[in-house]
């Protein structure tokens, strides 16, 4: 920490899937608080709209294909207004830690002497298909479930998930960020021997006015996903649970 | 539906994980909107005192080998308050659909013609690892977790976790309501041949002031575990991902 540095505080905050209403008691009081929020795309409008006036906003999200800043700007940004004497708010879709590299941006705040906090999000690993109608466990046939990323499978030197072992593993399989790679996932899961009447939802825009659900099963889901031109942000979920969303989805 | 059915609502909101201030927006909403609360053990005092004077609170709780009312009792009651028009909340600690029976109750409530909603919460096996400093998530070496109950060791009939399997195939593995069968669940993974040094975390009563940390391996947390006294509710991590509690566990 420089001697210029008299240290505020940031808060790495998840803003939840998309449902204004769905971010934490805590995330929406330390959003009000702050001097400076850096927020990403798909941060619903209206909690921006709770910032005071005086606070300053700055979009730093990531749109396909080009990047406002780069995640060392970022992390920059962060100590440097922290540095003023600034409470930070660092908000992020969903939760900061499951897939949305709050530790990294943690961990670079702590090293520069700026004390940092996490507040978790609602993810919509589970809020999405849950907006759905699907519960990702369910006494007696659901008891265990995992969350993977869908982007490993484009890098290829360092391949991390085996989606067709953890298919195996588990009950329920959910799978973020996969649309674009839905064709190799699914090809995975159906090599490593997994039945393929195994039902599969995809929910697009989950827990938005727009969502959007696709049923189908691991032998035709990629073929109904082309048809309905399924677009991220989705949700994948794969298991038996996803029968369960016609006794659970009504219209309330 | 009997004719002297006049539905109000249903909501089975996920109160969070126990830091009063994880409730999400939309359910501290409904529990101020509330004529009726169903609430469990566990449930934060400050969001109960958030309820209209004129609520009815009714707690229905299990503690340990005893329980105030049965799960058919509970489900009756949802359906019978919703019958006098009423909007009845059914407050569960952590999110209703990760292990919480929220699809039991909101099919049975469906069933009997009464509009149900779930409204999702923050779950203590992602919060309660965060709270400890521990991401469940880590970009570039923890890419896939795990959330799995730790109560399956007991059921011997019908038996549907596989602690070593699982533990296996993905990078992170969380369990909670496992503590009384540690030594079981950890013998398991050891069995399936995970490596004895894999770093393990147990979060006692997490996101709570009394939270409590005890850091271990699979060769020696059962009994640093028995040492420290350990008693539920607690989350386990096992994973590399407990190691970064070193760089980002700092009281803020």
């Amino acid at each position: 920490m420089s001697r210029a540095c008299k240290p505020g505080k940031v808060y790495i905050v998840g803003a939840g899937p998309g449902d204004p209403e769905l971010i934490t008691v805590k995330g929406l009081r330390l959003v009000r608080e702050a001097d400076v929020i850096l927020y990403d795309r798909l941060i619903p409008r209206e909690i921006l709209r709770e910032a005071k006036p005086s606070a300053k906003l700055v979009f730093v999200g990531k749109a396909p294909g080009k990047h406002v800043y780069t995640q060392d700007e970022i992390n920059k940004m962060l100590v440097e207004e922290a540095c003023k004497g600034k409470i930070v708010v660092r908000l992020k879709g969903g939760d900061p830690y499951v897939f949305g590299r709050g530790e990294e941006e943690c961990m670079y705040v702590l090293e520069h002497g700026v004390p940092c906090e996490v507040v978790p999000g609602i993810t919509s690993a589970i809020a999405g298909p849950a907006y759905a109608g699907i519960p990702v466990t369910h006494r007696g046939t659901a008891s265990s479930f995992a969350i993977v990323t869908g982007r490993e499978a484009l890098e290829k030197n360092k391949r991390m998930v085996y989606y067709g072992a953890i298919a195996r593993a588990v009950d329920t399989l959910v799978i973020v960020m996969g649309v674009t790679n839905l064709e190799n996932i699914v090809r995975e899961i159906l090599d490593a021997g997994v039945d393929p009447e195994t039902p599969v939802a995809i929910v697009e825009k989950a827990t938005m006015p727009e969502q959007r659900v696709v049923i189908g099963k691991l032998a035709d889901i990629v073929e109904k996903a082309r048809k309905a031109g399924v677009k991220p942000p989705a949700v994948i979920v794969v298991g038996e649970v996803v029968r369960l969303r016609d006794k659970l989805w009504k219209l309330a």
